[in-house]
């Protein structure tokens, strides 16, 4: 009997829940499941013999060092900067690792010790790190395999609302641990472009896209992420003239947002003086320099600082956000990031019913037979309701299509593993075909795909 | 006999080192110095008996154990970041530390130890910080003992360069550590103004200047310093309206300077990749978004990615440094700002005469007797060469003379000191005085001092 240890029982978490238990009964496993709270959970466990749940704090290593003790494998959806600390008891312990997460370095550096002892920790396997390098891997291995020589490689995702619960001005409600959102792209991005090395400094992030047209589901707008260069040599594609893997959001969002990081709202490396006596309204003016136009409703004063008009979209959705409201903070010692992000979640709150969608694209091009040609490849998944949501679906079931290949001895790959092989993307990416997780390919040789325009101003 | 240990021994120690050796024959001090070369002192060894100069590893534990326990006070100009080290090996071998840097949190963690010791750690006790704190501790005092409420003070401090030796368009050159100059002001600015605080993101920081004029001396503008939040305390001003500190350029410099940290060129946070292969023109470049302007000059690509002229002043400076000029950068994993450092360090260099011009300004408003009142004073303080420059004189005589009076039994203050108190700024500024570093105080009832414009686009 293969005893799992899922860590982390959140919203993400609940459609790779239901993948282990419906497996549980098949394959004889028993999971158990642990997080800060699991009174969510009673109904499963009632009609789950399988299941156990308990209250879990991961930093108690008495209890942290029982529960991995008890497992054969770990899944972990914990906030991602516990995992060298989860991933340090099970190369302890000799257990097997596998989360939706970055590898970071205290991981990274675990790699040989890991190897040696036959374990497998198996990072970045959710969506973005995870189905990206699955589908953008098996496309590489396609093309190079029948001759081609990649010249280009584009990667965009991102988790935004189906259409039909699409219904506030950012296009946009949080699917996802919040805070990566309100901090995303912080620090600088890297990428590859026609041969040079780029770099996009974080103030100006969200006014360098580009702007991509999927069919049947209208306009993204994609941000560069903080790091493409790192995937030069895991992909194979060294030798590459342009490299970028991106964020998409839907258009409008990137502009305002750049608002908000224009005036320091997304900064969290300072508290803000005397946060508790502040409204948000305050919160703004603290970034405004003294003007002659301080008698002026405060959006006219923020549009007179940035020089725009003040009837401008962007500044509709700020304003929307409430942040010229005079709204208490109610938050101490708080960074302008955690005012800001107490505000969002209150905005952008999945509503019961809403359906969240996940869109992903990839762009390559490629030389073969003295020919220019470019494949694409797209996805869309579209959320049930607001607990099994798009998001839930595609971190989740490749963590738990993983797991069940680690446990039936299908995957040989030993010490830190990002899914790079064959092995890991051909049997995961044909079983998330199941779920109705499929991309959409097309081959081109000459027009651009879908690119509309690159907004780089 | 008392033992005085001076570590560090480069430019800006030249003035203090003089001191202490004028002072040794009176006093019957012996000097030691120690430093990474301390060859260019051999002249001042031979002609001064009290003297030794030694090659010196600060991360030599053994070594440094041995020279910090022989002196009965260690003055330290190494650079800051070495300080919590020294400071540890003061407070364990019981020596009175002098430094000119600001408290970081190891040595502010040592107050409680190094009070019960007996033992002063004085910090903060150079130019800015130094200078700054004794004139404006006095100009407080002065205010407050005639029964003024002071509700503004701002305070801003300039090293630059002599009129006779202001010979580039930057109207700068580098008295002090390059690296500090490159990294100057990033982080969050943080200050009071009319009740509120205030807040400039590093990336605006460079174009909110303030303008002053110093009569005789001419223009300089005024940036924020990081934290001017951090003395109202300390200064017992917590009930102020208004307390900003900043930095003085002469005007055109913060404008070009904010060209160059909108690029990226002052990141100090990633690695370059490939920098060894890549040219200045190279570098720009990798900060500019594709565009159909490629074929132009470097310079008016730069111009159109920032929407400015090319002809506007700033973009003149910016060409004056060499960024524009396909020149090998030729450093191996250089940060942008390592690359910037490594062309400003030739173009910024002081030559041979060249005389640098220390600038302080402090204006306070404060209100006495239903009136309200404002006190300014300045000091221009000027070098007499590259060697002897006001910014090696103001830093190492505070220095120097509160070395005497520790020595001396004058110095009452025990644990880590910051010179905010009478019986340090009293005695120290008046001995500054008969080195012609002296404080120009004017009292105005209503106009503005010299504040011309405040540029806060």
């Amino acid at each position: 009997m293969n005893k799992i240890l899922l860590l982390g029982a959140g919203r993400s978490a609940s459609v790779l829940l239901d993948y282990l238990l419906v497996n549980a009964s098949t394959f004889n496993w028993q999971v158990a499941v642990g997080d800060v709270r699991v009174d969510h959970l009673a109904r499963q466990v009632q009609q789950n013999p399988q299941l156990r749940a308990f209250v879990f704090d991961v930093q108690d290593e008495a209890q942290r060092r029982e529960e991995i003790g008890r497992a054969e494998v770990v899944i972990s959806m914990l906030p991602a900067l516990f995992h060298p600390l989860v991933a340090q008891t099970c190369l302890d312990l000799e257990k097997h690792l596998v989360t939706a997460s970055y590898v970071p370095p205290q991981i990274k550096a675990m790699h040989a010790q890991a190897e040696a002892k036959g374990l497998t920790f198996l990072m970045e396997c959710g969506l973005d790190p995870g189905i990206d390098h699955l589908s953008a891997m098996r496309l590489i291995h396609q093309i190079q395999g029948q001759g081609g020589t990649i010249t280009s490689f584009k990667s965009f995702t991102g988790g935004l609302m189906a259409p039909e619960s699409d219904n506030n001005p950012w296009h946009y409600k949080f699917t996802w641990n919040p805070r990566n959102v309100i901090l995303a792209g912080q620090g600088t991005a890297r990428y590859k472009q026609d041969g040079s090395y780029k770099y996009i400094p974080y103030p100006v992030l969200f006014r360098r896209t580009e702007t991509f047209l999927v069919e049947g589901f209208g306009y993204f707008d994609g941000y560069a992420n903080r790091d493409s260069l790192g995937y030069l040599e895991p992909y194979g594609l060294e030798g590459i003239q342009t490299m970028l893997r991106g964020t998409l959001r839907r258009p409008g969002y990137c502009q305002a947002w750049q608002v908000l990081v224009h005036l320091g709202l997304t900064d969290d490396s300072y508290s803000l003086a005397d946060s508790s006596h502040l409204t948000y309204g305050d919160l703004v003016r603290s970034f405004l320099p003294p003007s002659p136009e301080s008698h002026l409703p405060l959006k006219e004063q923020v549009a007179a600082y940035l020089r725009i008009a003040p009837e401008v979209e962007e500044l509709q959705l700020v304003e929307w956000t409430g942040l010229f409201d005079e709204v208490p903070i109610d938050l101490e010692n708080a960074t302008p990031a955690q005012a800001l992000e107490k505000l969002l979640v209150q905005k952008w709150k999945l509503e019961p019913g809403d359906k969240d969608m996940i869109v992903m694209l990839h762009e390559l091009e490629y030389e073969q037979e003295g020919d220019k040609r470019k494949c694409t490849s797209s996805l869309v998944v579209l959320g049930e309701d607001e607990v099994q949501t798009a998001m839930a679906k595609t971190v989740g079931l490749p963590l738990g299509i993983a797991t069940k290949l680690l446990l039936q001895g299908k995957l040989q790959a030993k010490g830190v593993v990002v899914p790079l092989q064959p092995d890991l993307y051909l049997p995961i990416l044909a079983e998330l075909e199941q779920y109705g997780i499929r991309f959409t390919e097309r081959e081109e040789q000459t027009s651009d795909f879908g690119v509309i325009s690159r907004n780089q101003a």
